[in-house]
């Protein structure tokens, strides 16, 4: 077992009507000011809004609004919130939506405490030393960006989709009530479900070492993450398979599964994330593509994990039936398995690959997932 | 899944030599004096005291010393901490030991900071409302008080083991270092290892809603201290089954097994604490003692919950027959299953029951729990 250094100080308010609390929960932490950011709209056609809104009022919390954060959210949204934030004079960020809507208030919330160009941060030439609070109201779960200190954004001009990561950036609050999810459409619960097994299994196949609990808790996530989904795609309106997905969405990428290891890495994030920049397709929908392809070529890079992994989750003693299952569970549950599949030509292959490689550079990755590599494992998808 | 609110802000240095930063680890928390807390002289034996102190003068830290903390920590030893940090105006306390270390710990920063009786937070007559930050270096695993906010101490002149629980306690950081925990002799091993499957099978047998997820989980912590415990047994010395089992044993109760299940309560706890309150045996040994009598009372009470756990934990579907496993495992690593495993005389069954059922009333178990109840209970064992 590995030495680590384990810190998560968000807390997780979850449950029903929990965002009429908002208001509350931010003047208990000393704030009176925010910069409200959410997405396209669709917080307004449910009610969600009006409800932040009211709560804010009720607790003399001003707020400035920010809106239009899209999926595989945007530099120069997080640069347009920077600005709103320093204009105003905001104490705190309140992201009320996806993923895509947390990362960006972590990307402010760091801008607006730093001098220069916040996408220093993402090419590491600079370094987070402090960041406004942030908080957060979920309105669908998968990127676990409501419990960690990560923040992916894509650069428009450069189509480079970095990441940031510091503690400081771990929302103060947030707020989990499954019921906002019941929305979601069929479609973007299986890219989340693709997500969460995504963010378990990188650093479950990757790392050199593999303490039997942190297996069991990847396991644990991944049996739980399949059988929700199921019972969802049914029942959109499972509370119980709706709160569990979102509490293991929180686990699988909160610190618990990597605490230990070594070595792990995040190759299929990595490639992935050329898929969402160049072609802009749902990051779980990219992964879906990249995850079977890259687990025919690592298979026997781990061949002992992967044999864990066949007879845990599928019950099977065969590493190709193990991969093969995935493969065909995410088909069924309609997330794409092929470059075809999200109408991204093959044509493309060598341009995906090429960005994935930049991406491998500033990750430090660069050794074992060089163009060709990354053009090889493509080649599969 | 029932509503909840989780938070845990401790941050947990895990690793070799990680005690020699513990001054630094203050400093950079902006604390200049500490109570230098510890139990009966083991951490001179090892060295430990030296390394400690070594690292708090390189970092220019003043403190202040008390030493004799002992297994079931005493409210005596409590109140004599606060009055010394009192005296010296400590900015907070360092435990250096296992839970009765830590636990003694909490209590002191409570007491300091507060103008009545420390032992008015253990009945339930005040409330926490602030307290003075708690460091620790843990020489033991199994109490998990290294990341929660629990503590539990006797009070001498009452025979009460009480327990007070606020995020106020929680330590800022703990230091775990495997490496410190292999002189633990093989009974306080088999003590420790019982009390972490305590404190995991406690809520997995009472609540009332049993989340997939959160089973897995309790089934995890349970499969791995019991592969670990069994490693150690044979090679104390081996690392990674060392750090496993400490890592684990955090997890058993820092607030994750419980979250989103409803109406968990802890009575194999409550009827131990009269154990060791009035035989002073150790508290894995009195768990391992009243569990296996506790589920054969209980079986019946969550039939599902019990052939769940044969099921997944020893491969049965006979629920008597996972009970008899789990006693027969606690026999075989030394643990006592019995009361006359303890020298507890039968006759002591009616004072252990009305002790108990003091706590109930404490713990608002007492309907439930009633003296004719726990006395049915104690008969078992």
């Amino acid at each position: 077992m590995n030495d680590f250094t384990y810190i998560n100080p968000t807390k997780i308010e979850f449950g029903k009507d929990k965002e009429n609390n908002i208001g509350e929960y931010l003047a208990t932490s000393g704030i009176k000011k925010v910069l409200f950011l959410y997405g396209t709209g669709s917080i307004k056609k449910s009610g969600l809004y009006e409800r932040v809104i009211n709560s804010l009022n009720k607790n003399n919390i001003e707020f400035v609004e920010l809106a239009g954060v899209v999926s595989n959210p945007l530099l120069g949204k997080v640069k347009e919130g920077i600005l709103l934030s320093r204009k105003h004079g905001v104490e705190a960020i309140l992201g009320v939506g996806g993923g895509s809507v947390v990362d960006s208030a972590k990307a402010i919330a760091a801008g607006v405490a730093y001098d220069g160009d916040v996408w220093d941060f993402f090419i590491n030439k600079a370094q987070i030393a402090k960041a406004l609070p942030v908080f957060t109201i979920m309105t669908l779960s998968a990127a676990a960006s409501e419990m960690n200190g990560n923040s992916v954004v894509m650069n428009e001009n450069t189509q480079q989709k970095y990441s940031i990561a510091s503690v400081l950036l771990n929302p103060v609050i947030s707020v989990i009530n499954p019921e906002l999810m019941k929305t979601v459409g069929s479609d973007y619960l299986a890219y989340s479900a693709v997500d969460i097994i995504a963010h378990s299994i990188e650093v479950y196949f990757t790392a050199t070492t593999h303490p039997a609990f942190n297996s069991r808790i990847v396991e644990s996530i991944i049996k739980t993450v399949m059988e929700t989904t199921e019972v969802l795609l049914k029942n959109p309106d499972d509370y119980d398979a709706r709160a569990e997905f979102a509490w293991v969405a929180i686990q699988a990428l909160n610190g618990l599964t990597p605490a230990g290891t070594a070595g792990g890495s995040f190759p299929n994030h990595l490639i992935e994330h050329s898929l969402s920049a160049l072609y802009n397709v749902a990051h779980g929908a990219g992964l879906s593509i990249v995850i079977p392809a890259w687990m025919k070529w690592y298979k026997d890079k781990n061949s002992a994990q992967f044999q864990r992994f066949s007879r845990e989750i599928f019950n099977s003693s065969n590493v190709d039936e193990g991969i093969e299952k995935l493969e065909a569970w995410f088909a069924k549950i309609g997330s794409p398995v092929s470059l075809e599949d999200a109408n991204i030509p093959r044509s493309a292959i060598s341009a995906l690959a090429s960005n994935a490689y930049e991406t491998a550079k500033v990750w430090g990755m660069s050794e074992m997932y060089t163009q060709e590599t990354i053009e090889e494992i493509l080649q599969k998808a």
